[in-house]
């Protein structure tokens, strides 16, 4: 089983190196090879996702991926910053089913914005399109307007589109994952405004109909963003197109005050897969040996259960990163009193060791 | 001075009632004049936004506006839903500048989902562009896709696209309104993956530097989704477009615990303005006599000032609803132990009372 391991920028390389550890430490039979990503990629050969780095992605079963990107990327043309690999091996690879689970972890409560009754034993699924949406779609760039308010000023512009496939093939992902749980799917929406997400909502519907022990409802994303904060439990499996769930993961990951932990999966329909902790590549506290490594490591867990098919090996993770919490270990960002405040690297050791 | 009163469906006119009770008692030169909007509407005359409520409000200095919307029109094609309405009257007006201020009062603070010590004192204005983006792009509709990863399957499309003017005087609106506040002004787009938004962010910087004394920052939406949940309070201006500031306005409002107390407006060059509560029709509670009247009462304080000149009678209002909020005084939404639980009606009689 091959691994290609993308460490990336900012804290990318220390928590990815604490995970690489953690699978040696199974002793599998993986076969790992790194290649840079990112804004280190760039620096190293002038482009943030080299045709090397792309092809090991490709010939591999999965990709273990840190973090990209960093303030001084900020002013490079769009083409050569960090984001352009996340979004190109995306595309390149197919993966278009983005699971991203905001679990509020029982020790980490006090940690989130919100009440902790609110909060509490949270375990939202968020099932977000990956490869369609306004995020790919052509024709896209800048003109003169050809019409509307102003004809003839400066104008940029983008293309939202799904097709009836594109939606249906989530919409499966997202029905078989709630079989598997609470069976309830909240489908996200804006059928009020868009053409797109009238269609989205439709196909929807139509692929509910061969999933009848799952319940489905369709909410408006401004209302979904509201409910987030108001009732998070209410959820249970939320699937969304690309933009809505970028910004409605992103929203649920940090409510659950346990961001620091929140691993995310991206899938093709071959099952190969790209994961990646939740959180950024955080450039102002990288090379400090301070960075959360359980989001990495819980993400190889996921990889092991997705793309490699080691179920018992993903779960032996998931149980030793649940023992450590419960001996009080705390990187700063889940640091509170009464626990023990460790670094990257301790944390790193103390889950191989829980192992 | 010439008002029209759209009340709407679902909560609408009882609220409405309530403001124009208000009005009424402050006895000011005031032209009131009611139109079917909305469902009611349609019911009434087949369009949710008949000719004559049409040309009412273009007549009118300011339209106080109720609420639209109820589950039964749901199956209605597209252009009758009683959404329909508010988007026409904000394209047919160019009400493009809709101010939403997030406050948190201080007596409710403890009916936030955030803890107390994160939104106490709240107070965001989200600036959201509301005749552009997304919204009303042209060419939108349904076709059989011309490329992309199923060509000729079913697809659906819209347009997203600004013109620099366009920015350019949402721009000036939110610079204006913090050099009133703290200015601070923070711009949310998404300019990593969409044209639009870097010509928004381009735009956006060109424009603040009209505005030495405002402090610009950038922050791409779904970290602006995240940093609403973790520091709200980090937030003073935010100016953004019409779809990001459709989600995260509602999220803002959602957050401050107060979304019964919000007012916004929505003004076009010439001042012209809709005013209506933040909050929607909530069809649930509809003649029940327990809707929270004070953000509509709020919102027509809002059109006292912007449109109508009359700054004084807006302040009057303003402490007005402070005060019976002092005196103990809620409606369901807002009711907790050891306050006086009163209705619609009784809640718009103690604000004349306290006027
Ligand atoms: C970096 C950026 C392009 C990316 C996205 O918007 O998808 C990120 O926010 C994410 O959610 O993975
Ligand atoms: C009713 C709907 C079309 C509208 C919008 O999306 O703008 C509403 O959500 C709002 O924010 O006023």
């Amino acid at each position: 089983m091959k691994i290609a391991v993308l460490p990336g920028d900012g804290i990318g390389p220390e928590i990815v190196a604490e995970a690489v550890k953690v699978l040696d430490a199974l002793k599998l039979d993986l076969h790992l090879q790194s290649a840079p990503v990112g804004g280190a990629a760039y620096e190293a050969s002038g482009h943030p996702l080299p045709p090397a780095t792309l092809e090991l992605a490709k010939a591999s079963d999965a990709i273990l991926f840190g973090a990209v990107g960093d303030w001084k990327y900020d002013t490079l043309e769009r083409a050569l910053r960090p984001e352009q690999a996340i979004l190109g091996l995306r595309k390149a690879l197919g993966l278009f089913a983005n699971f991203r689970p905001a679990i509020c972890y029982k020790e980490l409560t006090h940690a989130s914005s919100l009440k902790p009754e609110l909060v509490s034993g949270l375990d939202i699924l968020i099932i977000r399109e990956l490869t369609g949406d306004i995020y790919f779609g052509q024709p896209r760039g800048r003109r003169s307007a050809p019409d509307g308010h102003f004809p003839g000023a400066e104008e940029a512009f983008d293309t939202m589109r799904y097709t009836r496939p594109e939606i249906e093939r989530i919409g499966h992902v997202a029905f078989q994952a709630a079989q598997k749980r609470s069976k309830r799917v909240t489908s996200v929406d804006k059928a009020n405004v868009l053409e797109t997400f009238q269609l989205w909502k439709d196909v929807m519907t139509d692929v509910g109909k061969q999933y009848p022990d799952v319940q489905l409802d369709h909410m408006y994303v401004d209302n979904a963003a509201m409910q987030l904060v108001k009732e998070p439990k209410r959820f249970d499996v939320v699937v969304t197109g690309n933009m809505f769930g970028d910004i409605l993961s992103d929203e649920a990951s940090m409510l659950t005050g346990s961001i620091g932990m929140l691993p995310s999966a991206s899938l093709n329909d071959k099952k190969q897969g790209l994961y990646e902790p939740s959180h950024g590549s955080a450039p102002d506290i990288a090379g400090k040996g301070v960075a959360n490594p359980l989001a990495t490591i819980l993400s190889a867990a996921m990889m092991l259960r997705f793309s490699l098919g080691q179920e018992a090996a993903a779960q032996k993770i998931e149980a030793a990163v649940q023992k450590v919490l419960a001996q009080g270990l705390r990187t700063p960002d889940i640091y509170s009193e009464g626990t023990t405040k460790v670094g990257t690297q301790q944390m790193g050791d103390a889950v191989v060791a829980a192992l």
